[in-house]
């Protein structure tokens, strides 16, 4: 016998919704029926599903009743005023979104903390965290039985389709725009973001960091379940499509042994280790792969106990859909 | 009575070499005679200066005893054959290659260490730092008296103008046949530059190391006067034609006092600093002005003794031409 789950997706036709409905496809997921939602403005669209067209219904006439689990890969907002219907119907729950409260759904990447869903009850509810904190997650999680990490200092290029589909436009209209020599009014964005570098994503609360920032940290000491961890994080949107690229510097308790630290990175199912000497980058490497490319890997140049290294990583795939229909898999296979 | 001095460049046909030319003028250092020299594969060609073209020459046939000071804008080959010929002329000599044994030439960025003249003679040989060596110095020097700074992170997301106008070209015609849709064949690079970030400039060492990496490291020690200072740095292009953009994380003695340290950098003339919420970018800020740029000052998240900031910086003005032609103007006022 082979058990099936009825599935809703909302946020169906974002980038990253549309992602997971091709990730459960390519992954054999062991769908019933699929139900595809989204806002009324972009309800109404057909997605690509195991050869056929889905249609995209509105979110606010959906019964949850009908399905056991339910993607939220919206914006804040529509999580917000669906997750607790969602809840009340009593469907297992992944978030995407960051808008739960982590004591009610605990950030889970299965590379780092797998462990977390056995202190979990049915249904169940579980965020999959932003997509830098899940690179930064699968790259430190194996060095953690060869390293003592005691601060890591990060600094995530992101690409323009972290802001969504706007971005990715704008910045294709930008360039375009100059390659053609035309004076350039910016829309998306409030500057010009083609062949440039904005030093912030979002607006800053009063400690000065932006919202992407403060997951980035909190999220990366849940999943590693290290709370003294020290996390200094910038992110910046680079102007590049897809892929983020983190630049990392992590402060060790001791000595670094670098040949372990390859070895161990070598050894991760989800990571490909680029050679000593290459790098990998976003576009070329990362994007569109499940793994997380590693690559730069090097002690200190004046500090032993001092790993720096280089992680490309595709934002929408492994930083997003595949984590969440990974929690997903896991979820299936040992509690349901 | 006004002294005029006779002035080289060598290399004067780069983006560097024009940039000397052209802020020499602005900046109407008194120039008797200005020689415009190159390599033979560029001489022949004219760069304008005071309303005329120059003609470039070929430095092999230059009698170096024409002139009394000397910049050298060329690649470190070049430096290397004629240095010790300027230098047996009795010239004064600017380095911006990096080229000269720092004992022989010492680095200098005049907001930071302009004392170091103090220590030198006549014939002076002065090395001008790497253009993320001196966004970094300009920012950090003022910061010295309110903090006590032990350790400096530094992401540096170099302009493709660093490599030279080859880069600048490449990106430009890569970037256009993405947009019109024809099949990449990269070119300068080995892979594709636009819409990507490429995590190395040039090939590392055995430690892992680029050599704009360890620049930055040694040179930044030096120009700040604290060999025992840490700098963990990691150097990379940005599919951006000009302006460097640097995330920096520094470590202090201590709690870091914001309001100080606001007050220090809005006070040093070098430094443009960008109001809280805001932040600064290399294209509509840095680029083309004789100042650095500084913004998102914030303590560390969980780390009250960790200051982090954002530099913008024209590599070529401030990063080069300007510092060189600053260092000029410091030795005729008070030396020659």
């Amino acid at each position: 016998m082979s058990q099936t789950f009825d599935i809703a997706i909302i946020g169906a036709t974002g980038t990253v919704g549309e992602t997971l409905v091709q990730v459960l496809e390519e992954r054999e997921f062991p769908i019933g029926t699929l139900h595809l939602l989204a806002s009324i403005e972009s309800a109404g669209a057909s997605v690509p599903f195991r050869g056929k067209n889905v249609r995209v219904r509105e979110v606010e006439q959906f019964d949850f009743s009908q399905v056991q689990i339910v993607f939220f890969a919206a914006a804040e907002a529509v999580t917000h005023s669906f997750a607790s219907r969602a809840q009340a119907a009593g469907c297992h729950l992944i978030d995407l979104s960051g808008t739960l409260p982590t004591e009610q759904a605990p950030m889970l990447v299965p590379e780092a903390n797998a462990d977390v869903l056995a202190t979990l009850k049915a249904p169940f509810q579980i965020s999959s965290p932003s997509p830098c904190a899940i690179a930064l997650a699968v790259a430190l999680a194996p060095l953690r039985d060869v390293v003592s990490i005691e601060r890591v200092t990060a600094t995530a290029c992101l690409a323009i389709s972290s802001v969504g589909r706007e971005g990715v436009s704008e910045l294709a209209r930008q360039t375009a725009e100059l390659l053609n020599v035309r004076p350039l009014e910016p829309r998306f964005f409030d500057r010009q973001v083609a062949f440039n570098v904005l030093a912030q994503v979002g607006k800053p609360d009063a400690s000065g960091y932006s919202r992407v920032e403060k997951r980035l940290v909190e999220e990366l000491k849940l999943v590693l379940a290290q709370p003294s961890l020290k996390v200094s994080a910038t992110c910046v949107l680079a102007p590049v499509f897809f892929g983020d690229s983190l630049s990392v510097s992590v402060q060790c308790a001791g000595p670094v042994d670098l040949v372990a630290v390859n070895a161990a990175l070598e050894a991760a199912d989800s990571i490909e280790l680029v050679e000593e000497g290459d790098y990998p980058t976003v576009v070329g490497d990362a994007v569109g792969q499940d793994v997380i490319y590693v690559g730069r890997v090097r002690v200190g140049f004046d500090e032993l106990s001092e790993l720096n290294l280089w992680i490309a990583s595709d934002n929408v795939r492994k930083g997003a859909a595949l984590n969440a229909v990974q929690i997903a898999e896991l979820l299936i296979k040992h509690y349901l």
